[in-house]
């Protein structure tokens, strides 16, 4: 048994994440496939680099997780595949793997990253237009059916990296940017609450809004009111109680967050 | 093999879900997981319980049902599970296990409910934001994994349920109201055809409309019309044929129906 | 081991996807079941056929693919069962199998088609509004479980037929038109990039357009611009790079598409 996950941009109305999951099968009959989510917004190479790294940390040792966010598809841009600690990865080398590397390399875990350059790997037929179908699909299957990482391609230690943005401490305390939105307009930062000291004391200033104190869930405010709680993951997330934030006050990705600690 | 399905309203966009999965295979790895429906309106928990009761019902004997509609996540709302009949359900308590809870009791069957304050079958971090991920998909996993359901909570007898409407005979034949609506715009009422001794000759009388007949279905009457079926669980549904009776006609959730027995 | 699909039109917010795979398991508790996907717009056979034909040449030999489009259901309109060449299908009789019986004509696949006429392969109560789950699901389910084909229903030689729209050759080159048009709002035609003897020096009429060159993917092209490419499946496509044809070109199905070649 191994398990499979799909993370895509592709939308679930065409039927090109059903055509994935044949390939798959057919290469690896036993596999056990999850989809993380096909609405990740068209191109956004970050946001799905984020959905994948906060889903990917839950899943069991060997899972093979495969991204196709790509909107290099048909151009030069590398394909690869990833043993990052005891999970696998296969993806387009344009940043998609960021968050995961970063969190290996910083725990010292296992990273071994190549560059899929074995055809014999892919399906017979490569159209330029769906690298998912005919690259990646059969390559994580291939994986997920036991075939060695070096065998499917050529070691590489220069994967493309995005900048994400990392919080930066300032005399007052802390200073962060809001790193994805999700559907209920809950707004995270990538702050950890383990960085601010005496969370129920601390001030955040968000776009122009003054929150007063991190409060340890939604359930502890009233309905309407913008709270910032430690979201899912550990980090500080801006929400309001029963509504969106994102809606009513305006915020969006990369929107400054200044906390300060005060005691 | 046991079977494990996921009714939430968390959307499909965030990965959620798939998160959740991760979780389950890390616990139970031979479990089937379906998904019922990520689009329940948000916090609509009645929504949530008549269509995971809908659905429930057509799973074999000992599978897993866990349903995340929770807006008192992180408040002290209880989790529970049951075994209900030949089902068991993973869920906040409440008033989600409602219709399925009635239904066992009407028919004489089993009925045992738990509480779930057994920690150490939760994940070790519970964040107080995603019950779904960190309490309810492990609890479902568990019982996946043939735990039994005494061992995971303390058994209680007072879940909290919902005050769902009932049928109501009246001098004329039987008054009932709304109970769900599809989003083909589909509205079933909470009165059985069975309770309605000649479909044929009965009349409807819903938002200022007079339907004459209960059809066998959509396909025995004209493209825009008004008309009452017969839905898939056996209730009276009042529907448009090829479109959508909520937006045509303005029927909303808890309109009363008042059905005049002729004959 | 035995692969089902799923394609339909029910949308994924009311649970009846969920409720078909309990049905399969119920009949076929080792099936592995994927989605192709349930956002057909509403009661589109021809959409739906052609979404069904692209995902099923990806699938293992022995796959069962379940569809329900099905603007019929509760009518004389025949269910059948099918087996093309090394997949299995399960639809209504209304044109939802034309890609894939012709496909399979042209090739000299076998071609084996029953009328589902034995209640028997069917649940108990059959509702007049849901075949979907109470005769198609358990259909596939038992020939997923390797009940043959025959036994299931009558042998029949004349299955409803789509008139799907043929290329013609001209004398200056070959007219087509579009037959799919994706959520990205890329259209695709019914012309095979094969048929067009020199892609690059080809001229395209769409639409009150012209375009110069059949490109061999979107990364060749300048961002915004209307190109003509080879999709996913070996047609000619055209399409707005990192945009949406449909959207900008006001682009429709069964818009014709001629095509001149130079050279």
């Amino acid at each position: 048994m191994t398990i499979l996950t799909i993370t895509t941009d592709f939308g679930n109305q065409n039927g090109f994440v059903g055509t994935m999951k044949g390939v798959i099968w057919g290469i690896a009959p036993d596999a056990k496939i999850a989809d993380i989510t096909h609405e990740i917004p068209a191109q956004d190479i970050r946001t799905g680099a984020i959905t994948l790294w906060r889903a990917a940390a839950y899943y069991p040792a060997g899972s093979v997780h495969v991204a196709v966010i790509d909107p290099g598809v048909g151009t030069k841009r590398r394909a690869i595949a990833a043993k990052l600690g005891d999970q696998y990865y296969v993806m387009p080398d344009n940043g998609l793997i960021t968050p995961m590397l970063e969190d290996a390399e910083v725990a010292g875990l296992e990273v071994r990253i190549v560059h899929l350059d074995k055809p014999e790997y892919w399906l017979p037929q490569v159209y330029t237009t769906f690298h998912g179908r005919d690259i990646f699909a059969p390559v994580g299957a291939h994986l997920a059916a036991g075939i060695p990482l070096e065998t499917l391609g050529t070691v590489i230690d220069d994967p493309v990296r995005l900048p994400l943005p990392k919080p930066v401490k300032t005399d007052e305390g802390i200073e962060g940017s809001i790193v994805i939105i999700d559907i209920f307009g809950n707004c995270s930062t990538n702050v950890r609450v383990s960085e601010v000291p005496h969370l129920e004391s601390a001030t955040l200033f968000i776009a122009g809004q003054v929150i007063r104190g991190i409060l340890p869930s939604y359930g502890h405010a009233k309905i309407g009111n913008l709270v910032a709680v430690t979201d899912s993951e550990g980090f500080i997330e801006v929400a309001v109680v029963n509504g969106s934030a994102a809606k009513t006050n305006g915020i969006k990705l990369d929107d400054p967050v200044r906390i300060r600690f005060n005691a």
